[in-house]
């Protein structure tokens, strides 16, 4: 009955997740959802992809939270056109709240949008957006057993960021153990290593953005 | 609709909690439900009070975890009672499952029983299993702006924990920041700084934990 109830819902957000795929398709514009814990980086990553593309493509962000702006403050701040969705409670971005937050894109002056989902490791793995790429952070300080437990956001991920390795001297985190998990669970996925305060990897992180878009 | 759908659930659950926090009652077993993102440090935590209070109280663990049994097995090397619970995809605990996880401990040979949440810093906060206090965690590398980002688990807690405190000097987290967002939101909770790399902070956590037992 609950799994009833729960495959309407997603059935429907899917239906939303689509119109919004054909709308940025038609558009031209390459949508990223950014996934991961809270505190993992996702901002920070966002503001670095801005500063390391911004000259090359032009770059819109929907920022995802329960509650506060703090975030899109950040993000306006690069002076990029930057949509806040509050989900009052709700614990994922869903597509009904992208395709609102589109309307308010001028989406033909976009070429990037990068969406910034609600902090947390499960949930967002379970409602598509309508994005073209799901980008993954888990940050060095949380550990390399991650892929085992969280095995759904690991398994579907197009790409996978390890952010704050300028903390690898200071945690148990070994990273040739966490990517032979990875490859276990997903084969696919590109894996960066960053660091968003010594810029280690950022460039290369970046050369893939683009390289990933449509256009 | 999808809201009272959800309310059903949660009734539901409620009552599920008050069946487990009867049973606890009688049989004076004080429960904590332990609650964090991932890999904020829940299971190092729960394995330095089992250190640092296991020859005063007969310790018992309830492990949530999506999949696998990596912290189940950390805990268990502490010779104490651990009962795995596998969600099986779902993003927290719930009452259903603490019920059936309590009816294979022996609770008449446990005094304390910690409980740790599947990582995920939202839908906790929202299913009650029976806890006599809930605790947070939350990191220092998460960032000390999480208090209004996450208000649910914040204003519900009745201990907050502070964790990796060796990390400060490596983190931008400031700490007099974090303690006054936490004081708006929720004045009843108690705050404890602890690192479980150096032990800092651990010994007066685990006296308010003692204080905190019903006998």
């Amino acid at each position: 009955m609950e799994i009833k109830v729960l495959k309407d819902i997603l059935s429907a957000n899917d239906q939303m997740a689509e119109r919004n795929r054909a709308l940025l398709d038609s558009k031209q514009v390459t949508a990223f959802n950014v996934m991961s814990s809270p505190g993992s980086g996702k901002t920070s990553l966002i503001l670095e992809t801005i500063r390391a593309l911004k000259k090359q493509v032009r770059i819109g962000v929907i920022e995802g939270d329960i509650a506060s702006s703090i975030d899109a403050q950040k993000v306006g701040a690069e002076k990029v056109p930057v949509v806040q969705i509050n989900t009052g409670g709700e614990c994922h971005l869903d597509a009904g709240q992208v395709g609102r937050a589109l309307e308010s894109l001028l989406l033909h002056k976009i070429d990037l949008l990068l969406i910034e989902n609600v902090g947390n490791l499960v949930c967002p793995g379970e409602f598509k957006l309508g994005e073209h790429k799901k980008v993954l952070i888990l940050s060095v300080p949380e550990g390399d057993d991650k892929v085992h437990k969280y095995p759904l956001l690991f398994s579907v991920a197009d790409a996978i960021v390890i952010s704050k390795i300028d903390l690898l001297p200071y945690a148990t985190f070994d990273v040739p153990t966490f990517l032979k998990a990875v490859k276990g669970m997903n084969r696919r996925a590109k894996v960066f290593q960053v660091s968003c305060i010594t810029h280690e990897g950022i460039e290369k992180w970046a050369r893939w953005v683009r390289s990933s878009m449509s256009r």
